[in-house]
């Protein structure tokens, strides 16, 4: 098979590699139709994080095409979508939706698990990860641009939302204008945000994120963009803040911003966060999030795709085929694009 | 009037004081019946933090003297116990419940304002602060030591509960076995925890936790008491922490103990604090707590108290009257004494 291939900072190749095979009986083989580049992808892309010299990425949907002898709940020919880890579904963590958290899982795409930017890959644990899609392969491309995105960015930002606590009425700001970010603005009109600050300086991702849902942009950053949002509020500050980038200063902005007694979601993987704690004692503002535990609302978002209440898939402003990868990781490593697709199969 | 004045590092003195008068028409004049001595009042005893050479004490119920012209929710003869700190009640904060945020309040017995442990108070913002206790004056000893609880203490294990979000039928650990970890104890049991885990190396403490609701008793501390409460949930960890103390140990304890997806409340005043943000990401946990917000959780807790339902009270474990005060820090100081109460007032 065909499969994208880590060859070292900005260097992606297409390489022919031996078809995976069931090695546990618990495993299954997906053919991959539709991938995608994450914003987490751009960590080793750009050489800050190490990654092995194999297979790579952790987004994808495509039909079940061989299942181990242990597995009951997907079927050869089932179309599906995975969420970026896998996860047994039994253990403690699981049936409490913490499946990032499963002793036995763990995430595609390195440390000796297939990536999800392949034309196959094996899934671990099968009927704990995968998700049947109703309507299968027939879907629109839009449905199945909406179904990729469940795979990662719009259960991570529904994470965002979920760990900031969001309930109907409030009032609730997203630092952040990337494929999460924008997916948390989807969350928490979702969730029933009476109003939705989105912080945002780009005029695309400005755009996309009012037409998801935001009531109010912030076009700054850092104090001034605090200064903005406290105004936006009275003074009182937002009921949830949603930190979907992982920096210092996106965090530092999101306690700023939060009001006592609220709690800061985040998401974005942490790189340089000091957290103040002697901030938030004497505000009152907590943090919460983590890896996002995606599989435990796939349901419940599959619904909302499927119905056509949600579309995050219009957070691909980018694609390419698996042959051409390489200019996927370098639009959205030089912001040309928010998200990128990656069409494996027609 | 006698009032305690700090005089430095370990040195309490009892002296004469002005009697305080009316400032703002908001104001009210408190004679005090009981006052006692906080564990944060050990900061500056010890030397460790700073305080002016003033009164001191932020803890104390008692008898309404004298009311400002603008005071309308309690009168002259009222008794009544007020929170640690004042607040107008009418802010946003105040409304949301998050008075310790009020802009127009500040905390009790220091930075210009007068201290609990004196004949004689002045309250600001009286009718925000202050909460009448019907019954007054006559209810018996056991229940006005109770009350006095509440004015702290209670409330603030009360607040690192609610803020782990404690819910019925829940596994809870409490970190630290002080006066405001045992109300801890008590607070967990009071909101459904079916099984309470009380950290503690005193026999004497361990005893009171138990009795106040804790099912199991750690009594170890750093690694040790971590591997204990996994090996008492089956490696899963507890569905809420409850960091009472403030220290770095403390909180490393309550993070490692706290299982993936649920929350550690800590309400100990930060001190040498570095929160290990990676192991709260990629363990799902989050922190939330900060100054109690006692003024909002005092109506429920004064029902439960009058009601019999909880008796903080028993905590105070040392007695002294105002002129020996100094004893009364001394016998916390040395961990001769949970929580010292001290007798203002016949």
């Amino acid at each position: 098979m065909r499969a994208a291939i880590f060859n070292g900072p900005r260097d992606i190749v297409t390489m022919d590699r031996p078809d995976p095979v069931i090695r546990d009986a618990s495993d299954a083989i997906v053919k991959v139709e539709l991938a995608c580049v994450c914003g987490s992808d751009l960590w080793y892309y750009r050489g800050e994080s190490a990654h092995d010299h194999a297979g790579i990425g952790h987004e994808f949907i495509g039909t079940v095409e061989t299942v181990g002898p242990a597995v009951t709940a997907v079927s050869v020919g089932d179309y599906v979508v995975a969420p970026f880890a896998f996860s047994d579904g039994t253990c403690p963590h699981c049936q409490a939706g913490f499946q990032t958290a499963c002793p036995h899982g763990g995430f595609f795409g390195g440390n000796g698990q297939d990536g999800g930017q392949a034309e196959r890959i094996r899934v671990p644990l099968a009927d704990g990860t995968l998700v049947k899609v109703p309507g299968g392969a027939r879907l629109d491309e839009a449905t199945k641009r909406s179904l990729l995105a469940l795979s990662d960015v719009m259960g991570t930002g529904h994470h965002a939302a979920v760990s900031a606590r969001v309930v109907e009425g409030d009032t609730v700001a997203v630092v952040g204008d990337g494929a999460v970010g924008l997916c948390a603005v989807i969350a928490a009109r979702r969730l029933g945000a009476a109003r939705i600050i989105a912080l945002s300086r780009n005029p695309v991702r400005q755009r996309l994120a009012c037409e998801f849902g935001a009531t109010d942009v912030v076009d700054a950053r850092g104090d001034e963009a605090v200064q903005a949002v406290l105004a936006l509020t009275d003074g009182v500050g937002v009921d949830a803040a949603l930190e979907c980038v992982g920096t210092n200063e996106a965090m530092t902005t999101a306690i700023a911003i939060a009001r006592p007694g609220s709690t800061v979601g985040y998401v974005g993987v942490p790189h340089g966060i000091e957290v103040p704690v002697q901030t938030l004692f004497r505000r009152n503002v907590g943090i919460q999030g983590g890896s996002a535990p995606v599989r435990a609302y796939l349901p419940e978002l599959l619904d909302d795709v499927l119905a056509g209440r949600i579309d995050p898939g219009r957070v691909f402003d980018a694609e390419t085929d698996l042959e051409h990868i390489g200019e996927a990781y370098a639009a959205m490593d030089e912001r040309r694009a928010i998200k990128s697709l990656v069409r494996v199969a027609a």
